[in-house]
């Protein structure tokens, strides 16, 4: 156990908080992001949530958090305890192997032989002792120089998520029941899911990686050698104001957009360098109001969910998911698996079964030019 | 010819405009009745309507408006033209044969040859032309001494409206089509309304009663001597406002609430004295959304009916009805015969088959003491 405490002694954790999840839109806005909303009910927010489950395991002093320039004060509001060395603010998106390989190298750049683990900032767990144990194994396996994840043992055969198949046990010390990753597959149909789930071999992947700094950026070096080098020079000249911005303005808008899955986690797993631990917790991804209301109705299908402080709802003989951040009285009646979002300049009404289209308005939306909504 | 334009030169309009319209909450309320509103699209309130349809027949200052204390305001402003002499007041809503036989007993006391129509303030009607030549022929009726109504040619098997079965052709001259009314029938289940469709001598009670004063107040003064002797008492104080008053305040608490198909026309067929004209004109009475959504969708189920200036929707495979009485961005996604209105302190979700519910939540808000939303 020394040597796990060691190990964890140099975790920092990374919360890449971007995204503005269209799919829950109106609930969710480029102003107002899913992170920075209570969507389970907790009476905070998500990315606060997220810190409170890291901070146990890291200490607060080292939580980074990798956020667009527009929701600083929000985050800041949200998290008093946020160090300002560790809120990275992006000068504009550019997916998650930047946010995640900056953070990184910045935080190398201090600590040489720090561990980083990277937790989405918009995600819901629950069972937070078994997360804490998954997270301490994946540590362990970390600094055995593997690029760990924590793959979520599925409890349905979802088609929403990408799965990991795992492979051999890796008998790391101080991680029992840590795997090597056979493979990662994408998002699969009803009948391949419901395989998977038969099968028992695979995992959800949850997007959480867990890995030494210089492991995961010698990995970058191998596959994305330009922006491995990039990021490396951000990270020398960050902590410095003097040399922050200029390196910002010169490197930032020729970085590559690319997902850390595709520049890392897939040819790590294809080089056998990929491990998971899998979690027993309950987890998802909040990815659409379906999503939503199977979390706050407690996987009553009959049932309403309800969000939204003072939320006045009169509902007969309906089901489905009532967000309410009006003040106005939202009546039901006999609307099945119905999705209504109430917000004081936009109102959403579909079905769970519709979920996925959401974003197809926003979208449409755009077309239009309805920006002030967005 | 000459005896038809003589009968009409006595001919005054009278509209009852009261009613809340429960079922059309949250659109209409205590504070903004159905009448109040625009639910055909004309751009004017349905009584404005009313009166434009009657216009043509009685003239401007023969229309008298029967309605509640507290929409003064708003009937004035909706009829600019309307006398001050033509607007009748009521302490408290006392049904509709106090409505009717007030209004018919103060024009008679003004005029004592006066031939009355009643027409509801909150239906919709089209194709004036023929609502106009039924109109003709009722007052041709009434002036033969027939109560006569106008019952509406059916175009499907509504269960949502009581019927009136056709006797013998009654032989008026000036009013070809005017047979006598063998019997009201309550609204029938689908399988009889489908029997009377087949049959063919059915038609819809659209509550339109035509009759001479002296006849539909003789008919009251058998079947309901003491309200017959109260409205003759109220109509003879009427006019003096040193009068009104204190008659008002004697006798309206004791007005009996009874409607005028109790009181007079059930009872006047039975005596064969009641007539009928049929109109082929189109009509309905907006008793629901499922109604409001038929009438705004020119009967194309498929389509969504939006209502509302400058509403803003966004609509993908969805059918059934918005109302906009917001500026909000109203998105909808694959719901089919839905029901969305959407007010600036209250928003109903429904279905076009539970809209005979609606009325339920208005109840529900009653006992709940949500009276800011009625």
């Amino acid at each position: 156990m020394a040597g796990s405490s060691d190990a964890l002694s140099r975790f920092h954790a990374v919360i890449p908080a971007g995204g503005i999840g269209s799919r829950l839109w109106p609930l969710s806005r480029a102003v107002a992001p899913k992170f920075l909303h209570d969507l389970s009910g907790s009476g905070h927010s998500l990315l606060r949530d997220t810190w409170d489950r890291l901070a146990p395991l890291s200490g607060k002093d080292r939580i980074m958090v990798v956020t667009g320039r527009a929701h600083r004060a929000a985050v800041e509001e949200q998290l008093p305890d946020l160090r300002d060395a560790n809120i990275v603010l992006e000068a504009d998106p550019r997916d998650s192997t930047v946010a995640i390989c900056l953070a990184a190298a910045i935080l190398q750049h201090r600590e040489p032989d720090v561990i980083i683990g990277s937790f989405a900032a918009d995600h819901i767990i629950g069972h937070l002792s078994l997360f804490e144990s998954a997270v301490r194994e994946a540590v362990r396996v970390a600094d055995a120089g593997y690029i760990a994840t924590v793959g979520i043992r599925p409890t349905e055969p979802a088609v929403g998520f990408g799965y990991i198949k795992q492979g051999p046990s890796l008998e790391v010390e101080g991680a029992p029941t840590a795997r090597a990753v056979e493979s990662f597959v994408e998002k699969p149909d009803l009948a391949t899911a419901r395989g998977y789930l038969r099968d028992g071999g695979y995992l959800w992947n949850a997007s959480m990686f867990v890995s030494r700094a210089d492991v995961l950026l010698g990995e970058l070096a191998k596959t994305k050698p330009e922006l491995h080098q990039q990021l490396r020079e951000l990270a020398a000249a960050w902590d410095d104001p003097a040399t922050r911005g200029p390196a910002v303005d010169r490197i930032w808008p020729r970085l590559e957009k690319v997902a850390i899955d595709y520049s890392v986690a897939e040819p790590a797993a294809a080089e056998g360098r990929m491990a998971v631990v899998p979690g027993q917790f309950r987890w998802d991804d909040v990815g659409d109001f379906a999503s939503l209301a199977k979390v706050n109705s407690g996987g009553r299908k009959a049932d309403l969910a309800i969000l939204g402080e003072n939320a006045r709802v009169l509902a007969d003989a309906s089901s489905g998911i009532v967000v309410s951040q009006s003040k106005r009285i939202i009546s039901l009646i006999g609307v099945k698996d119905i999705v209504v979002v109430d917000t004081p300049d936009a109102l959403l009404v579909t079905t769970t079964e519709n979920a996925q289209r959401v974003k197809s308005v926003v979208d449409a939306l755009k077309l239009q030019g309805s920006t002030d909504v967005l």
